[in-house]
């Protein structure tokens, strides 16, 4: 389901990036309880919208996914290409949501210490598409990414 | 600025009420540099919409403030009726908002020892009105508020 879960939201950030929007993708996935190992429902979906809809709060893939019920979110899993910043971790610890499935941390690290403190599972998979959309994106258009997490340059 | 400030997101409260929505309201404001004391200007100001909107993840205020540079976040008071969830919280944090006036914490406790630990300065007016909104609003919609806060009864 990892892997799975990781190409969905990696195509979600190339999504984002082709709109000129910022290139962060995640994914809301709910594991299948009866069914094959690995088989899963996708909850909801979304990328960075900050640009495209001028929003500085959304949380795409877990807004995309409608009002759920506090039980699924506490047997769900969120798939993120990057570190998830306080605002997103945040989202993870009000709703409980126990696996958190990232695909890198070098070139942001976000709230990872504050989640494994809660209990939450972190899993970083240290991928290099999702390294070198970042690097692209962050040369590309440094001033939206400072923006986007709060920094001054 | 405080007085004024929390009857700007008491009023936002009421009107989230009056919607058939959670009683929870918000403003983002900027003091005044250079004129009298106590003066501001209303960034951003809005209540929970997850009923209105069917949202789990809006934070109105911040988002109907728009994309404001971070400079102008690090300048500005968030008030708010309730004690802020950690999704809120670490919206705070992202933004490096330095100040969160609070109406009331009684009915629930956010992440206010999270905030003061990464430095922010937070205030708890313990405000009668805010207390009876959400007391009133629990009574009548218990389960849309465990939905809120993301527990399961
Ligand atoms: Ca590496
Ligand atoms: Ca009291
Ligand atoms: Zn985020
Ligand atoms: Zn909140």
């Amino acid at each position: 389901m990892d892997a799975q879960g990781m190409i969905l939201a990696i195509s979600e950030a190339q999504m984002g990036h082709k709109q000129g929007g910022i290139p962060i993708g995640s994914v809301l996935l709910l594991p299948n309880e009866s069914d094959a190992e690995g088989t899963f429902t996708l909850l909801g979906s979304g990328h960075n919208e900050r640009i495209q809809k001028s929003s500085p709060t959304l949380i795409s893939a877990l807004e995309n996914a409608g009002r759920l019920s506090p039980e699924v979110y506490r047997k769900s899993t969120i798939y993120t290409t990057l570190s998830p910043c306080s605002m997103c971790s945040g989202a993870i610890l009000l709703y409980k949501i126990p696996r958190v499935v990232i695909g890198e941390n070098e070139t942001f690290l976000g709230e990872e210490e504050l989640l494994r403190s809660r209990g939450v599972e972190v899993v970083v998979l240290d991928n290099e598409e999702c390294k070198d959309i970042m690097r692209r994106f962050i040369q590309e258009m440094p001033q939206a990414w400072n923006e986007d997490i709060g920094e001054l340059r």
